[in-house]
């Protein structure tokens, strides 16, 4: 998992020549490396502490009603290049891309011991970026938000299935973290306390709010973060 | 697309050999066939009448705080090879595993006049596989049901965003088919009227259900089928 291989410039060409190029995952890691690690873990899952990161852009339903296919896709490239931009820069993985949502893992694979400030930080940048996306509709901008939900511990990730299968990862900090961004809206961060004990110094006077989520049985107190 | 290409059997050896192989999205097709695909879509999103089926395990979240992670993957694993087998039978694609849920595709790039017909008999017999779906939580069988959406028409798909990109399927026929999955039953199959034209035959008794579903304006009319 620590070969050096160089993924840009002149040196990677003869490396690109054989398929060896970054990964769509992050490109600061290989796909041979990727794929050397979808083989390690195959049918083998592992159990890693990370913090996980969805976003989704709120409304998006609705005003694809209003919009023809090519400016949806253009609304969603903008949004995937903003998340690829955040989240690479802080060594995050982008696990899936879903429509008009992303999951997002870091430390994983590349480890920093720092992962829930790299993940709020992500987040936040990602909110500045998103509070500039504007949908087009005829005469008037109509302002698109996100919600971004975060939660840290420890997460399952692999290969699930045989013939079917897909690389993901699972467990109750990825639902939770899913079921945090439902709530969140336009513009906001929702993360658990276990987040919150990591970044308390950067947002001291954060609020709080309980929510009630959906296949959860205990109401979780969750902090809310603006860009 | 046409070419002709053993993905099985002893003279599929040497294109194994060159990295030619099966795709996962469909093991009908071949991952060569994959990539020319995928390149010549690259930025070119392509218009393509389509039957789409999103199915979902009802209760997922819930389930998940009592389960441990060998369980729930064990429960994935047996979804997602029901999905296979049920929607591969019927020359669809399988575009997206998430987590809990399946996005599908017919019609493409398999072509089949009939798709919305094949796409409701492959929900038709998921939902009769996942029917004998038990979760296994101490000492009592929980069931497990699943949710199915389905929706015809007009698609957009091909690769979405640049550096961070995704091959997918984007439009209204996705977002209603998503909308309607969210609103079945465990054990329903929840099809659009233009759905119910082409099958009404096999289902003349389907009782019908008005929807209203979030970001669609209007209600819809569905039709409840069970297997």
């Amino acid at each position: 998992m620590h070969v050096p291989i160089p993924i840009r410039g002149p040196f990677s060409i003869p490396f690109r020549m054989l398929g060896i190029k970054s990964s769509r995952m992050n490109p600061n890691i290989c796909t041979l490396c990727e794929t050397m690690f979808r083989r390690i873990k195959k049918k083998k899952q592992v159990i890693v502490p990370a913090t996980v990161l969805f976003a989704d852009v709120r409304g998006y339903t609705s005003f694809s009603e209003l919009l023809d296919s090519p400016q949806i896709i253009n609304l969603l490239s903008g949004f995937y290049e903003d998340c690829g931009s955040v989240i690479w820069a802080r060594d995050g993985l982008i696990n899936k891309l879903i429509g008009d949502a992303i999951l997002a893992i870091f430390n994983f694979p590349i480890e920093h011991e720092d992962h829930p400030r790299q993940a709020v930080l992500a987040g936040i940048e990602l909110q500045k970026k998103c509070g500039e996306m504007k949908l087009i509709d005829g005469l008037k901008d109509i302002p698109v938000g996100i919600g971004i939900g975060i939660h840290t511990g420890d997460i399952s990730i692999g290969e699930v299935g045989e013939a079917c299968r897909d690389f993901t990862a699972i467990g109750k900090v990825v639902n939770l973290s899913s079921r945090l961004q439902g709530a969140a809206m336009p513009g906001e961060v929702l993360i658990t306390e276990d987040v919150y004990r990591q970044v308390a110094e950067l947002f001291p006077k954060a609020e709080t709010r309980v929510c009630h989520l959906k296949g959860i049985e205990k109401p979780v107190s969750a902090y809310v973060l603006h860009a």
